[in-house]
């Protein structure tokens, strides 16, 4: 789990990906020789901070978003949410601005729930804050800030050792109101025909789902996918047997919005392990759900 | 009114539109040879279950959308809203998951607002219900559940008969959040050069808009058409005698929301039949309205 | 200040913009001689009221929208918002419908905040008011309504007497859920590969930005625009010395809504002065932000 709890700890609040970025591009350039298949790599300017790897001929593609939600430094002392944070007073917040790096703790007013800032100096306007990484791991479990969506994009590094055809996606801004794959969607719809897709992204423990009982296939979030898509995922799990549940819910969004209200017509579903303490410092996840999760889109990509 | 109560009685939740495309389809197949233009049919994968029907040389382009409001079956007995179904307990509601045909009943707990079922067993997780059809017809009125848009799709339908140049949509997705117009309205600029919407489709009866007093045209909703395409619409009806009214709320959507936020520049105007008793299962309309909305769509077609 | 006088009286509400587009390409024609350089005038119906400027060789766009805020006469004395206008019992309100030009007066109700008007006659239904314009001048500001955004039209009008690489675009429905900057952000970028865009508009003094202390670079409003271009443009102003403010919003939006949820990999800032009495028939603006603003785009336009 040492790359996971190194992507945990790189600060890549939505908007400024690009310390994430630029990790990914050259972890993805001295790892991919030891990778099944060599794909090819479309990033630069024209996809701002985002990544795209094609692996042979692509049918389907996996979107992990490499953002995280965070707190952007306003006026005086006073916090503005990146995202829907969690919010405690006591949590703890790193950063950096042109005085140098940042530690400082977040303050939430009990009556007016106004977010603030107690450091020794003041913090300048515009700079941003994320969790500070406090990464534990037992037998049974990893906890973190920023499971949620590291773990996806864990994920989505981990099927790429074996991928044979597909398309893997990190996208960008998933946490703040999205951006990216609008974009992200037409270039893959019009330069490789593919309109099948995967959301690799983390949800919620729930009454209905439940921590170690295997990843969540979603049948629908706020919004609902086209049902006949759905209904070949899951029997493609069932075909093959890795253990999963499925949810419904009647809120709750992912990079699927993009592909919903988007020019093309993408089929999507979201496939990720459930994480209780969402949005907080204290993201925990089973470790049987991360290892059903890989475990169904290994088999999902050769299927689909 | 056969036609119209056998679109009312088919299941086609938002997300499961399929059978209700599949209809349509064998419709169009069986029916086209009596209509004056035999139109071009698009449809596949690559419209999910949308249909498109080109006829002669297009101006303008007709959507109606297929699929409904509904419920889906969360955990344990509860149910999660698919678009924005008027909720009453007693509300019949009909399904099926992998053990049969469900017949069941809605339950609204009064406190809560929470939404349940109950029901001789469990019902599948993920599975879809839909109002019961209690089709009723009388001299003046049609009442059913889903007449928003069954009726729409019937208007549609009706007006191909005698249609020399047009295009006739029907979309999916409508009712939560959409999801196709995007792609079949991209589709539609790029090869047709088609960028003149109506929206058949249908609105409220409120203290401005009263039954039998005509088809609506909508000023505005939620948003705000170009009032030059509006004003040429008004114009046409006028001239032509067709009796109509005029809405202006400030709220409420349709298919335009999607043509308005898209890439491309479309003009576009709600026209429909006003109903009361909104998404429940007994919507009801006035036929003379129903006849004015088909009549006002025959000289539209004509003179836009 | 008589060309923005002119333009701030010129009633536009969203969706009936065509009188501010007849009033610019009027202005436009009769200039742009005078201007150093000659653009491009792109418009007509497929790009509906809209209207684009392109000069030389562009690398950036300046987005200025043309609608303004309204109300709709409904049923009755009712009236509907057109966007967020500010309400007070008394306001002044003009427009015109088929019986002749409209002076009426704006009454909100107290307990229900319900809008209706006081008028000799009943207004038509669908009929559109504005604020009546009552523009006011002194040495140090100018007062009225409809600043935002005919002095972000001013601005980007100013900037063409002197532009010599880049775009200047006037929107439509910016006001009132957007729906042009998504086709024309489409346009620009396939035909001239630019995806850098600055928001020429209006933002509001608070807490942290104050009259007359420059233009306003937004850092973040309710979306976050990309980290690194937002750095290039604060580098670009502080080396060139013109005097701004950084703000840091969770609420609030501009066309950059569009550009950011589009197809196309825009880089945005909002980049304009501030004012109070934001959204009546009073906003007033001070000199001093509006000679910065317009000094800050003619830089940002070589530099970036």
């Amino acid at each position: 789990m040492k790359l996971l709890h190194t992507l945990c700890q790189i600060a890549a609040p939505s908007g400024n990906e690009a310390p994430l970025s630029e990790y990914l591009l050259n972890y993805i350039q001295q790892n991919k020789q030891s990778w099944q298949n060599q794909p090819t790599v479309v990033y630069g300017e024209e996809f701002q901070d985002c990544i795209i790897l094609v692996f042979g001929k692509p049918r389907t593609a996996v979107f992990a978003h490499i953002d995280s939600i965070g707190f952007t430094v306003r006026y005086g002392n006073q916090l503005v949410r990146i995202g829907g944070p969690d919010a405690e007073s006591g949590y703890r917040l790193v950063g950096q601005d042109s005085q140098g790096p940042i530690e400082c703790t977040l303050i939430v007013d009990e009556r007016s729930g106004a977010l603030s800032y107690v450091y020794s100096r003041e913090i300048e306007r515009g700079t941003e804050l994320t969790f500070q990484c406090d990464f534990r791991e037992t037998d049974t479990t990893v906890q973190s800030c920023y499971l949620d969506n590291r773990l996806g994009v864990w994920n989505a590094l981990r099927l790429c050792e074996t991928l044979q055809d597909g398309i893997v996606v990190f996208s960008c801004w998933e946490e703040h109101g999205g951006g990216s794959v609008a974009y992200l969607a037409k270039y893959i719809y019009e330069t490789y025909g593919v309109r099948q897709a995967l959301i690799s992204d983390i949800t919620w423990v729930t009454e209905g789902v439940h921590p170690g009982q295997g990843v969540v296939i979603s049948l629908r979030d706020s919004l609902v996918p086209r049902r006949s898509y759905v209904e070949r995922i899951r029997r493609i799990a069932q075909a093959a047997g890795v253990p999963h549940q499925l949810e419904v819910e009647g809120s709750g969004g992912s990079d699927a919005k993009e592909l919903q209200h988007g020019s093309q017509p993408w089929d999507w579903c979201f496939v990720g392990a459930p994480e209780d303490n969402v949005h907080s410092p204290d993201e925990i996840v089973d470790k049987r759900d991360i290892e059903s999760m890989l475990a169904l889109y290994q088999v999902l990509m050769q299927k689909l």
